[in-house]
């Protein structure tokens, strides 16, 4: 490995978070309140730091399979340890862990929070907290090869180690431009967002910090009582339209701006799929609510829309606290929270794409096993699926559930009851935000332990870099020469 | 398929239920009890019955994979259906859902029960609930193989869809004697095991029937506290030790008792991973009750080995209410639910076999993504393990975790607890018996509603098949021409 580039690379990505204090800076010096020297201290620094390792490493061109893992991971354990220091700096945390639970909740879109009281803070940290959402949302590693071009092979090894989903298909066939397309396609839909909100009533400031949360699948709100906050029922509805448009692969939005007709979503299997596991989850938590409760016809559709489009793209906002509904509907979500969004959307979890194949492949099983010597091979849009993708898929489904079953273990040493802890683990490693239990929707993760807040924050980052990218860095064999 | 052949099979299978309820008959005569006519009246018309359906079809050789399939199939629910007869006439029971409900944790080996006191229970009844573990443990099927000789190659094929573990081994190349011998290892053991109950004080009916729940890893005991019943440490440890050697591959045991050395059992890699996840498994529980309880040294090593391998072997036994043990312990011996015992055991759940797959591949996953072009494939015991074999390995936890996913919401809906739905859900699928909450181990099902019971005697039959064998009656193809 050449730790000289690696250097630089991580340079690079101390400086783009260090610019981007500069925006919480403003927020704060408008409102004028006390948190602005806080930002100008750590953007000054943050970004200082970033140019001097730039500076004295050398960039080169093209990254190897192991310096490609390298940097994504390291990149992300320094954006968040860096975004960390506005909320020490400011007091809004005085525990390193509560603050890096925080930032790391941010970053990796999970939405999971240790603040007791949101509404106390100051506009700047709100800010800064959302923000985090939406650079980690798209991916900090997209934007800087979408940025850079110095980048050879490297950058679409980079891009695969960063990008959510079983295959990291490229729109253009050079890498910098797809990574590029992405962005722009997440910018206009935040644009749109944002100017939908500010029509239906939304102050600026909340929605912009809201259509960060929905655009990146995170969760944080400005308020305590998240999106139920908002009386509005067209507020509830847009922000339930565009989690489910964030949950869809951005290639396919793309292709959409590009002037291709609407058929373009419905062509594609795992759109298909997430459209088709969304409405029947809808329909199912409806039909739960209107049988075991009186509320009126409207919010049952409302609620149950918000709530399974929340968890299923593991954005996490809440308009109810879904931990007091009924039985059935709790077990749906939580099911739910194992599937997440598409591949190349900002939804966690194991994603509908690998949910498709594992589906195809087990029909195939049943298939094989009456007629043994048949060759069979599932098929998806049309392509066979190859063998190597197919067993990749499936075993990451076996690390995934395994992770859970041994961090539930280690939540429950800590002290945890086996619901919350459970909850706490897939809430965290899906990147969705709330569980059940204590770690319900109106709770939050603040009577966790620092050792369970570290361990959660790794969880976080394990799942949104899916796994492997962090995984490798415990081979021994990663290291050596 | 030749429905007259399936017709002439499922009527011996009968007949052996038939005759083998001769031998409550004979319990209950001996003591004088009032269930003597259900047992007379079961077992002369399940034997006529069995009797009449073979003779008034045809029997030939060779079954196809179908044929196979749906022999297995039909017979374990007819065992259930007409195993269910004897509780029903003498009153023990006067729902069918409880009945088929135990019977079918009865065959299956899972050991969960709807009974609120067992003491209570004529002597002829009790002995017939663990029989039912017995007939069951090894298997309807392999017994039947063993004792008839008309099979041809559907022999092989029946053996494989009932034997437990990812790939049937056969000792012998005809698979006839290879049932004969497991049959007579398992017979073996029983009386091992029965006579050191005896030598240490336990009554010969005692004996017998725990025996029978012990090396079928099932469950059911003649006592409502279980193996705690018994106060000598000795009684327990017996137990723990043949609970251990009914979850290893009974084709080890045949070789040492063939004169092999007893490094067998160590050269196999399944027997070494189920070893050690047992030995870690009561090191970190017997640590956690020293750390949590006050109870004395003997008794946390007593407990937690009983308990651990009880679980682990999904025997289901009992010396004490480890659903009120500290949270880490719980937590592991949930996580252990989902391991089993040894493929070609008579224990249930995804069997240590295919964990030992999928670890291993996971490795090789890590160490792919590493290195992109290898060519890379995970041994087991110096062999390759081969792309079909791994990819089913793999989809059968995936389909295992799925049906999971899917029963604990219907169990939800059914008006249980999340825990214990998620509980009685990996009790029943993996023929535990136990769960945590309201179906922990001082608890029972009998709570439960009919369509409850209903459905996870489905599970259980799922589980004890493992999942494929059941699952292709669902296929529409499967019943085509």
């Amino acid at each position: 490995m050449n730790y000289n580039k690696i250097a630089a690379a991580l340079g690079v990505v101390l400086t783009v978070i260090g610019v981007s204090m500069v925006l919480p800076l403003l927020w704060s010096l408008y409102y004028g309140e006390h948190d602005w020297p806080a930002f100008l201290i750590c953007s000054g620094l943050t970004t200082f730091i970033g140019i001097a390792v730039y500076k004295t490493n050398r960039m080169e061109e093209g990254f190897n399979t192991k310096e490609a893992f390298a940097v994504v991971s390291f990149s992300w354990l320094l954006a968040a340890a860096f975004g960390s220091l506005p909320y020490l700096l400011s007091g809004t945390f005085t525990s390193f862990a509560d603050a890096l639970f925080e930032t790391m909740s941010g970053l990796t879109t999970t939405g999971a929070s240790v603040l007791t009281d949101i509404e106390i803070l100051p506009h700047g940290i709100l800010f800064w907290r959302s923000l985090t959402h939406w650079l980690g949302g798209m991916g900090i590693i997209v934007l800087f090869v979408a940025i850079l071009s110095t980048l050879g092979v490297g950058g679409l090894q980079m891009f695969k180690a960063e990008s959510p989903g079983p295959t990291a298909e490229k729109i253009k066939p050079r890498i910098r431009e797809t990574a590029k397309i992405l962005w722009y396609t997440y910018l206009s839909l935040t644009a749109a967002e944002t100017l939908l909100l500010l029509a239906f009533g939304m102050p600026l400031f909340d929605a912009l910090c809201h259509t960060f949360g929905t655009m990146a699948t995170g969760g944080f709100s400005t308020k305590n009582a998240s999106i139920g906050f908002y009386s509005s029922p067209w507020i509830h509805w847009i922000i339930t339209i565009f989690m489910f448009l964030a949950g869809v692969n951005f290639a396919l939005h793309y292709q959409v701006f590009r002037g291709r007709s609407l058929k373009a979503f419905w062509r594609n299997a795992e759109f298909r799929l997430y459209a088709f596991l969304t409405a029947a989850a809808v329909m199912i938590t409806a039909a739960n609510l209107a049988v075991k409760t009186s509320l009126p016809f409207e919010s049952i559709v409302r609620q149950a829309s918000f709530q399974v489009v929340s968890i299923m793209t593991t954005t996490g906002y809440a308009t109810a606290d879904f931990d007091g509904w009924p039985l059935l509907s709790k077990a749906l979500l939580v099911a739910l929270m194992f599937i997440g969004g598409c591949s190349g959307s900002t939804g966690g979890s194991i994603k509908v794409g690998r949910i498709l194949i594992l589906i195809k492949q087990a029909g195939m099983e049943l298939k094989q096993s009456l007629h043994p010597r048949a060759v069979m091979s599932p098929k998806i849009d049309g392509k066979s699926i190859g063998k190597e993708v197919l067993i990749n898929t499936q075993e990451f489904f076996f690390i995934y559930v395994a992770i859970i079953g041994v961090s539930t273990g280690i939540m429950a040493a800590l002290g945890l009851d086996l619901g919350s802890a459970f909850t706490a683990v897939i809430a965290s490693l899906g990147n969705i935000g709330p569980g059940l239990g204590k770690v319900g929707p109106v709770q939050n993760y603040n009577f966790i332990s620092s050792a369970g807040k570290y361990y959660l924050s790794f969880l976080m980052m394990l799942g949104r870099l899916e796994l492997y990218t962090v995984l490798v860095l415990f081979l021994p064999s990663f290291w050596r020469r």
